[in-house]
């Protein structure tokens, strides 16, 4: 993606937090018949890869070839941004309409995983993750549905990992603006209830 | 992507808004040293085509061909699904998480402008459809800058087009649920802020 200096996500805690925040990643790959690109939930697995599953009747696991390069992008908060907001605007006039948003590329190879206690691994890590935010305490566990449905479950799915060899993060927040139009756009933000881009602006 | 006939969303009307509700798109394109990636606000031409524009400096109208196949990808709402909220787990237990998400896939050869009349005509339009849905009455327009401020601005920018060769949209929203869990479903959304992904419902 392009990557102007001063938009370049170097935080490594803010990388970690955009692909814990938003799991719901796009992986692209290239497939015989043009680019194949699907909607996923990842989680990162260690330091090094990403793991996910797909439904078994889900082509994707068929078209890329084990061992394909993939592209799994995260996106983080966006907003359009109006030159009106501005406080410098007033003054100089010279604003033009933008857009922010945070996003996350990270590339690696896919290696797809059919043996049932790799995939019940995949499945309880992404559920633990999920239930314990959204739900505390009373998080649902795979326990909690009967043995032999949850077997048929994880027989209709493929896992995967994706071993990284890239990350390249993006924050476009303003950051070639001055301190008081990037204040002025943090008051819009959460004017409009969505969340801040840089939260210490 | 992988489209189930369930989740295969065929409403034109439902297309189009989610496109127009979330421009901000992922335009995806094979380069000859893989998949190049970049977010993009890009809005409807006439019916068959999307328009949007890049920075000069973006290498992505150097790095795909004039008439390239690009995937552009809009994404609409999306939320994480909690077994628990489903009043048939209570009865049966047979339920597992999953993500409801809506997508539209827009497939389609790239052409780029670099004539200024043509940039302005596209930075016009969408700089029209953001004020007017952001600022209406009070909407910014491109005149309110200073003229060689903003020739300044369109030097800089490249200008392209998307010839729609394909749409594929996806709504998966638990159309293979019962209508009291997907009910409950709304509830859910509703208290979460975030929208429903079938209004009707």
């Amino acid at each position: 993606m392009y990557l102007p200096t001063h938009f370049q996500e170097t935080s490594a805690a803010r990388i970690s937090a955009l692909v814990a925040d938003h799991p719901l990643a796009v992986i692209v790959g290239q497939g015989a018949d043009g680019i194949v690109a699907n909607h996923i939930p990842l989680m990162m697995d260690r330091d090094d890869r990403l793991i996910g599953h797909v439904a078994l009747n889900n082509d994707m696991h068929r078209i890329l070839a084990e061992g394909a390069e993939v592209l799994a992008i995260f996106q983080g908060p966006e907003a359009y941004i109006s030159p009106n907001w501005y406080p410098s605007k007033a003054d100089t006039h010279k604003a033009v309409p933008t857009w922010n948003y945070a996003v996350v590329h990270v590339r690696g190879t896919i290696g797809f995983l059919h043996d049932a206690a790799d995939k019940r691994r995949i499945v309880s890590r992404l559920t633990k993750m999920m239930e314990t935010r959204t739900n505390g305490a009373d998080a649902w566990r795979m326990g909690d549905a009967p043995a032999d449905y949850l077997a048929g479950m994880i027989d209709n799915i493929v896992g995967f990992d994706i071993a990284i060899s890239q990350i390249t993060a993006k924050t476009k927040a303003g950051q070639n603006k001055s301190d008081a139009d990037r204040a002025a756009l943090a008051v819009r933000m959460d004017g409009q209830g969505k969340q801040r881009l840089i939260p210490e602006v």
